[in-house]
């Protein structure tokens, strides 16, 4: 099964991350699909961004408007069942006993680049795109470097494919992750992200800031505003 | 996070490998969970021996019915979804193009082992158990020994845990299979895989053989079959 080397399948959740991910894949490959996975989690709101997030990409470049291939939407409720965390149950934020912030669904990114992979495969599509990050991780395992490439391996050998996981994010902070996009499509992507993307962990959609639009207290909008003061400081 | 050394979970199918894997983690640990998967597969039979089996196991030893714990069944469709392939849809049964066999589902281990593994991380059960198998492997890429051993260190990595997966039939034959069944539960077992369990692809019920119940034609059926014979002229 041969797969275009010129491709990318980009896990794409309408999120400063998985957008400037997105933004990479279309500087890079010629052909560029997105997959999203719905799992009953309380910020389903970004899945409503995602389309507004695509056709602004779109809007910003012409070459990346006619790379952007189609979207899919991966319904895994069952992730919420089977893994009970303060996304997807009424637990309250904060830290677990066992020092993981409680917004940890274990093992969900091992799920996500699974099922990407196996669609991947059937796109033939060989990079698989995931903006996953050591450096804020916030102590989810299954976002580090070990476990992304063990995983290729793993995901390799079982089906039976030569798919390349890639996390261009692995080693950069929120700040560098600004000024990656900015290189990436200058001040229109910059604008673009603080604009349409969506990373509260509350849902909130209804405060503005110079860095976004969320509830400006949880875990992910501090994470998102303190990147987005020293990537301001720093230009 | 501690998991109990002496516990396991068997991903359960009602068929004869998964039966024999559950007598055998029955012999050999002291809290044993079952977990199926249902996604849409055209032998959703499986799923309706499952208890019968579970049952039957337990009326053959004291033991074995102390130490079987809770089934659960994980909805999966979406791998039904995802993942097109005879068993789940219309396609005919036989050998696709690049030489896999029609009913392969791309990945389906893969994402069996991933939801089974965080399940048994939830619940503390050290062991995982599949039937997986090189010998009748049929060729398909995620029943291969180094695919299970890769993935064991990539959930082990992303769920920070020391899961171990258990393939206790991987290097044995299903003429074998049997022989460690009757080893497991002596001629009881035996009857009750017979009898009970559920292995073909077609989900016929209907006919009898010495060796089950099956449409005794497609691929399956046939190993079982041949299986049987050989173990039944070796005994």
């Amino acid at each position: 099964m041969n797969l275009d080397p010129s491709s990318a399948l980009v896990l794409f959740s309408g999120g400063q991350d998985s957008t400037t991910c997105l933004a990479w894949a279309l500087s890079r490959y010629r052909r560029v699909e997105t997959i999203g996975f719905a799992y009953g989690q309380r910020h389903a709101v970004e899945m409503e961004v995602r389309e507004p997030v695509r056709r602004g990409l779109g809007a910003l470049s012409a070459d990346w408007a006619a790379r952007l291939g189609p979207d899919r939407v991966v319904p895994l409720d069952v992730l919420g069942e089977v893994s009970v965390s303060a996304l997807t149950a009424d637990l309250p934020l904060g830290t677990r006993p066992d020092g993981l912030p409680s917004t940890f669904v274990p093992g969900r990114n091992l799920v996500f680049l699974t099922f990407a992979a196996i669609v991947a495969n059937q796109r033939r599509l060989k990079h698989v795109v995931a903006g996953v990050c050591e450096t804020d991780f916030s102590g989810y395992p299954d976002c580090r470097d070990d476990t992304v490439k063990a995983l290729q391996v793993a995901l390799n050998l079982g089906l039976e494919a030569r798919l390349a996981l890639q996390t261009p994010l692995m080693w950069i902070d929120k700040a560098e992750t600004w000024a990656l996009a900015r290189t990436l499509g200058g001040d229109g992507l910059v604008d673009l992200i603080v604009e349409r993307t969506h990373t509260c962990y509350l849902g909130d959609r209804s405060r503005r800031h110079d860095w976004g639009v969320g509830c400006g207290a949880c875990d992910a909008c501090r994470l998102r505003a303190a990147g987005w003061q020293r990537y301001r400081a720093g230009t």
